[in-house]
């Protein structure tokens, strides 16, 4: 968690990350500006009820096996808490698909927009697995209504300690967010520049 | 296939249909401009061959438990007889999610991108089963690179014999032309206008 | 088809084969005993209306992504051409796992059971793609009370020309017939021995 | 956990239950003889490392989206914590059948038994959602080879606060453990009676 403090403060970037179990909820609290829940969290109900209880925006992946109906009932349990700040995240579902790690479901965005006044986001990186599919589908996902992305990068995805097959190195990061932001405007959309100036140039 | 042949003569419109068993294969050749195998028939090796053996382009429907290997392999069978003009088209695979009718897997489309040299195309109303879901997933299929839509019409959905809750009235299939339209400049794309200019007024 | 005839009058077994097309049926119902649907053609509804036509009992396959309402739908379109005598076989459906070809769907059995008056039997051979899980497979089948078995025997499974890997040889479909036989006594059930008389000592 | 420890001091009965996060573990690990890691905390590893620690015997319940291959990774979690007595449990997975809660996966036990040297039970209570599909899944169960069953049982289920749709009344128990014992003959196996003689003649 120092790490992360630090990375925050030489920044300016704010930041998200996991926390795993109740007992760890109040430590990462202090720390991080969003607590992730992960896909194979989205039940853990001690988990959602603790993170509840803390004033820091929360954001629930969808599990593998999650039905849309299941995703927004644990986000009850947050909200039951007490914390409204719930920001739901799409990151793939598990079906007989092979040729991609995980088969991201966009018609769930459009599908709790009619349900739920939550924002919901898309994670094309995990929802593939392979980084050549995360362009196409953070522009897909931005057109079909996606109030943000979860995308990851690394440097030198080939020397990544984990997910490196699902991780864009800068090059075609620069790439996504050049499309996408032009996208944006026939969607009548802005694509915030926070996250790209802070990147080393 | 009389009807059909008629409404083609009066309207000038292209006829696209379901052709479902081999003997049928010759006479609606002679009668449609492509030949549409559906979900169901992914997989019926004669009905592929026989409409392999027409020099009508053959829409290929994925079925609904059809990997992206098996939808290729299955095209394969119309090409080895010969008719290289296969259209793919994705409508949806069947997952545990019963919120949708289908769950429309986009990440096909850049995986088949990268796999095979065939034009592919996306059904999102089989592929939602929702009329209100087929707008944000066509404008998706456009951005994640669809070749082209099919999209179910009917002036008075709630009258249709089949399909009523997937389809669009005239106005909303309007409002969707036109956000298509705008989507497709920055993404360098031209939106043909033949289908909407022929419907009426 | 004359291959076929020649080994039925030459072992004095029965004939089921599997037909593929409509044109085949008349041809195909000459000469076997039992005409089998298999999986990809579970919704073949020309298939399915033309095997109605005939007095020959039908297999009809579950499709890999077939539910059991869409299946006994499917064995409707046969025996409203007027034939009844339809015989179920689950054999398996598509998920997500990967460590057997398909999930033996065990729970079918007396679910169809409770819908139906028609006979129903499993696959395990093709309902798992293993020949180590073919014999408990079996035995859980006829426990829970599958009518009858569909297996693959080869003598020599590792020279097949097609399913080799899930193929039993001659001494382990002699094993997991006497395991059957058995089982069947307390189950108050009887094991015909049609089938493995005719085969080579 | 007081009426727990009381109800198995006045029948003599061992307690298996649940248990939900990390901080719980030590009090239930008191109280309980074995501990329960349900479906949803398949791959809840903080929980996995804790229940590792306890001298308790596990029973680790398979994810409604997890492999074979994830559950037996699973299981390594308890047992690199140093708790080698994992109990697996098969309770069904998540497919597109919606006739049954779950799919009863019956193939993993055979699955299991070849690549580890854990015991394996089934819940085929869980497993289909309907009391009436219990019996029948169970003796499928025994035939497979499991070494145990899991079954809801309420002697009057139409009250029960939960679950009540697929728990077996005293009666229906009665009849399937009557089955069972039957069944064990053939397959060389015994029933053990102490659940039985414990519930009230």
């Amino acid at each position: 968690m120092e790490l992360l403090a630090e990375a925050r403060q030489e920044t300016g970037l704010p930041i998200i990350t996991e926390v795993l179990e109740p007992a760890d909820v109040p430590l990462v609290a202090r720390h991080a500006d969003i607590l992730q829940i992960g896909a194979r969290n989205m039940q853990n109900f001690p988990l959602l009820k603790e993170v509840g209880k803390t004033g820091r925006p929360v954001m629930l992946k969808r599990g593998l096996a999650g039905t849309i109906d299941e995703w927004l009932h644990a986000a009850e349990y947050v909200m039951s808490a007490g914390n409204f700040r719930v920001i739901l995240c799409e990151r793939g579902i598990r079906t007989f698909e092979t040729a991609v790690r995980n088969t991201l479901d966009l018609s769930a965005i459009p599908v709790v927009r009619r349900l739920s006044h939550l924002p919901i986001i898309a994670d094309p990186s995990h929802g593939t697995g392979k980084w050549y599919l995360v362009k196409p589908m953070a522009l897909a996902s931005m057109a079909v209504g996606a109030d943000g992305l979860l995308v990851e990068v690394h440097p030198s995805p080939d020397h990544a300690l984990s997910d490196g097959p699902q991780s864009l190195n800068l090059e075609n990061f620069s790439a996504m967010m050049d499309a996408l932001r032009q996208l944006a405007l026939p969607l009548g959309r802005v694509v915030a520049g926070h996250q790209r100036e802070a990147l080393p140039a």
